[in-house]
């Protein structure tokens, strides 16, 4: 037995930036913290730029794992994916019954569920936390949403919470329910930012027609930061549009490639959403706007063959134009937000995990990147009642209500003037959908009775019916429908 | 040996009414036709309905098999999924190596690839072919899409051909590529016909919306049907609005409920355009809007809640407006087609199927759901040249120039009264994206930058970069990404 031995109240193992990054903030918060990393090279790199943290670092997992208080608290912070395993299985051999592992990797939830479960049936605490922030997150405070066996949460919660972001004195950091719920709620929490950022660079883009430049345009965001859009990013678009390239002079804005990256969460968020028959367009729509963006071949063909309007918007009263696409703006991302807490809610239901949908807006409130003010607001509707959709909240739809003619006149501008607007009309055509009292799904289903005889039902009476379509066009009662 | 062995020169599994129409179908081409179903008595009845088409029926699996010429040709009709490899187990210990199975059912391709792969070490020949038409087109001539070895279908192919539907002269089959490709183009099919669908569906919004009866919006689509947009769904959309309920006098489509139904093959033509990372935000629409339609809880409380314009369309000149809005239908329709062939495009190169997108827009000419008049063009633009995109066809360019100021004010008009049109405004936000010198993905990278630093890349120079913005905002060039 080492002197080190059980002296750390939690260890991190993955000495990238997330993880040190998220050991350091253990240590700032008093916790005795143990580092470990596959290479130790790294391990050293971090031990000799913070001495300050006192560390407890091991090179092999045996003595990382022997210099854990029992049971033992361990997060890892490794690429997600193959890595992962092969963490957890060299960590095993060297555990006790009731330890708990803690991965706040950007895992796919079906891994987790999976995880989770051949680790409780071995004896292990295994929790999936959803960690978002970045890397300023992981020092000074994310938002973290673990999910996973909720007795261990009483052994690994309050050190979470007291290292996560607080909003008012409120820990960003809540046990979120069983096995993959915290990392789903992570996935749709990205999912979300993807709209929110395809919104951001639609806003963008009219103003820009309107002949705004990137630093006026940038005022405007820095302007809409202080009122109901307050939130990260518009705040950080803000930095990103006034930011000079020092090599050319231009914005930076406009040496960058427009091709935009992904890496995962945003096309799981879909797949799930598709999966679970959870309309989510306005967040598809971001993802394929990606996809687009990243497709040089097809853009290259496109820019040579199609014509159209250039992009340019011709306003008479231009504060007008931009006050009105802000509150497209605040519409959109109202859309994005409810589209996302109603695939969690359904998932809740799906996957057993009975979410807390006020609680994941309160924990968005700070450290994370969609923080923003409005999640104040939603969280305490949820909290206010039990809601199907967040749209049907008195405050939002009320908000609603007075800023869909200035959506509508944006939408209507842009689809004219030909800048391609697929986040803010895709929520728009929800909004009109869900409210509709009746919808061409009628005229769809007399169509796949035509065709496949698929069967329909009636507004006034029960059962199924079929039209003879191709005999006499009298209507039967159909035994079932296939 | 009974006096029946190897006297039928293709059998067919399953005698629902896929599978016996498809049976009737190759017996009224000449060909020996054997039968056969897991019960009799279904076999039976088929017998007895069809005394003309003088089947060669089994009790067994046994006798069935021995009924068949060699190399043996079985087509199995029955539903895609568990009943698919069931069929297969009973089947495989009584073939010889070199028979061919194909699996007729609407199958998700990955199942067909693995389905394959195991048949072929085995010394079989299987094929997974899409077939379309619903009960009318299997008895008098489907769109049929095989996939498989390629040289089993010198064996089963000029069957096929003579039973699929004819295009002036041309079979609306041919050989798609190998294991998977046949059912993949299928899903693709499906994919477009839910986005011509839900296309159809919002026209019909709006002809409603302008104050047109379902009657006057039949006589319009009739009319439609003689031009540009001559399809089958047209047509069919002009019988099913003209149908009127005998129970209460209306027209039929305001007395069925709507929520419209949905098999899976639309969800996996989004999915897989998720996984290659191929836009195809029009058909995500379609599905998503029947997933919204059959969300009768969001629906209520949404309808509750929300405020709007209610749909109606003033326009000073309805004709202009009916005129404006079959241009837009067009359009939206050409964008679906344009996505689902650019993914079949990627599919064919990614699976390695190499797949002809000419013969696919050439079999779908007749006999299936989405035949069209512009199949033709698009199959000729296809021939002519390697597109990367049907929107760089001359002709397609050409017609979507002057379209699509009509496109637009039909977009515009309809986001400003409230009808719900994700279909039209995503196709037209797709033209739009694709088509544009610079999006805004140039601020979503600089943001991905800002957060979490993914870096970027620069118009004016090779190589990753990185601005340090928490730091003194200069730019550093990035080793890797992250």
């Amino acid at each position: 037995m080492s002197d080190k031995t059980g002296s750390a109240q939690i260890g991190v193992v993955g000495m990238a930036v997330m993880g040190s990054n998220l050991a350091r903030n253990f240590a700032s918060k008093g916790f005795k913290t143990a580092i470990f990393n596959r290479t130790y090279a790294k391990t050293e790199d971090v031990l000799a730029a913070h001495p300050e943290a006192g560390f407890v670092a091991s090179e092999s997992v045996e003595e990382f794992v022997d210099s854990l208080e029992k049971p033992r608290r361990i997060i890892m912070m490794v690429k997600a994916g193959p890595a992962t395993d092969a963490t957890i299985d060299a960590l095993l051999p060297h555990l006790d019954q009731g330890d708990i592992i803690v991965d706040g990797g950007n895992t796919y939830f079906p891994d987790t569920r999976r995880r989770e479960k051949k680790l409780s049936e071995l004896g292990f605490n295994f929790i999936g936390c959803g960690i978002s922030g970045g890397e300023t997150g992981a020092l000074l405070g994310p938002s973290m949403m673990p999910g996973g066996p909720k007795d261990s949460y009483a052994h690994i919660g309050p050190i979470l919470e007291k290292v996560a972001a607080q909003y008012d004195g409120e820990p960003c950091c809540t046990w979120i329910g069983p096995d993959g719920a915290g990392h789903f709620v992570k996935m749709v929490h990205n999912g979300i930012e993807y709209a929110d950022m395809q919104f951001i660079g639609e806003a963008y883009d009219l103003l820009k027609g309107a002949g705004l430049s990137a630093t006026e345009a940038a005022d405007v965001f820095a302007q809409w930061n202080t009122g109901d859009l307050d939130s990260y990013l518009i705040e950080i678009t803000s930095e990103v549009l006034r930011q000079v390239d020092a090599r050319t002079g231009k914005p930076l804005v406009d040496v960058v490639v427009d091709a935009a990256g992904m890496k995962g969460t945003g096309t799981w968020t879909v797949m799930e959403s598709l999966n679970l028959g959870v309309p989510a367009a306005a967040i598809a729509e971001a993802v394929f706007a990606r996809a687009a963006s990243s497709s040089p071949e097809l853009r290259a063909a496109a820019q040579a063959a199609l014509q159209g309007p250039d992009g340019t918007i011709n306003t008479d009263d231009r504060d007008a134009f931009v006050a009105d696409v802000r509150q497209a703006l605040w519409c959109a991302k109202v859309i994005a937000y409810a589209q996302g807490l109603h695939l969690i809610k359904v998932a809740g239901q799906q996957y057993g995990w009975d979410i807390d949908v006020a609680a994941c807006a309160r924990i968005w409130r700070a450290g994370c990147i969609i923080r923003a003010k409005l999640l104040d607001r939603i969280s305490n509707e949820y909290a206010a009642g039990n809601l199907e959709t967040l749209l049907e909240a008195p405050s939002i739809s009320a908000e609603l209500a007075n800023c869909n003619d200035a959506w509508r006149r944006v939408v209507a501008k842009a689809s004219e003037a030909g800048v391609p607007i697929p986040g803010f009309s895709s929520a728009l055509s929800y909004y009109d959908l869900v409210r509709a009292k009746r919808t061409n799904a009628a005229l769809t289903q007399g169509l796949r009775d035509f065709f496949g005889s698929h069967t329909y039902r009636r507004v006034d009476t029960d059962g199924t019916f079929h039209t003879q379509w191709s005999g006499d066009r009298s209507e039967v009662e159909a035994v079932d429908s296939h």
